[in-house]
């Protein structure tokens, strides 16, 4: 299947495990207009989501090589290599891709946690009746976990 | 807390179940230049993440308001009460907040497929070495799910 025909449409009705080039695939990913689509990281055997950064053509061809997760920082506008700093590394288990080609779902294996608060994951907020409540707390400070 | 002091910060810093105003909260969540904020919809029993879609303000108070999960629609520019014309509505069990105030995360009671493909995830296409990879069937065709 060439570069020129495929679209996710076709995705859409395929078989059962039939199979398209995944770099065709990525080219036509719907990036936003400063060429990123979301990523959500959901730990792979407790089912937990843990976060959502942005990705880039480049960061997802990265993560896909190197099966550690690497986004894009909108804040620092510079490759953001999971971990870099803080130690806390998201190893690629597996990366789906959703109908539509502008979201992507990876399933990974997050070293301590996710959130740089030091919380497991970053969603410790809920909407309750008429408040925002925070119901979990940090497995270490952010001192701690950038070393500073 | 008013409005004037209320920051992401402050949530961060904030000791297990303090509370927060929760309409001053989303008065303070990061939208982007269309008004809108992504939204991550996870079957709340099993852990699967079933699809991605963005959320206004409004959407988000009727959300929470109804207990019945309502995104904006990008394409059609118009308000998503997801089920309404499929039937497979999205029930609300909880609304989660990360820790930058940009992005959702709904626990919600998936009746049915959650995918217009007529699967229950938008996520079924893996990334399989160089292939992209089908590995989900439809639950039923999309001509049954929307009647047509």
């Amino acid at each position: 299947m060439t570069s020129a025909t495929f679209n996710w449409k076709q995705v859409e009705k395929a078989e059962l495990n039939q199979t398209f080039d995944l770099n065709t695939a990525l080219n036509h990913l719907k990036f936003n207009d400063d060429g990123l689509v979301p990523a959500i990281a959901q730990q792979f055997d407790s089912g937990e989501v843990v976060m959502m950064a942005w990705m880039n053509l480049d960061s997802i061809k990265e993560t896909l090589k190197n099966q550690r997760v690497c986004y894009w920082s909108r804040s620092r506008q510079a490759y953001w290599r999971k971990g870099e700093s803080s130690g806390q590394v998201q190893h690629l288990k597996e990366m789906r891709i959703d109908c539509d080609g502008d979201t992507i779902l990876l399933l990974v294996d997050q070293i301590g946690p996710a959130c740089h608060t030091g919380r497991r994951s970053c969603f410790y907020a809920v909407a309750d009746q008429d408040k925002l409540r925070v119901d979990t707390q940090p497995l270490i400070t952010p001192e701690e976990l950038y070393g500073k």
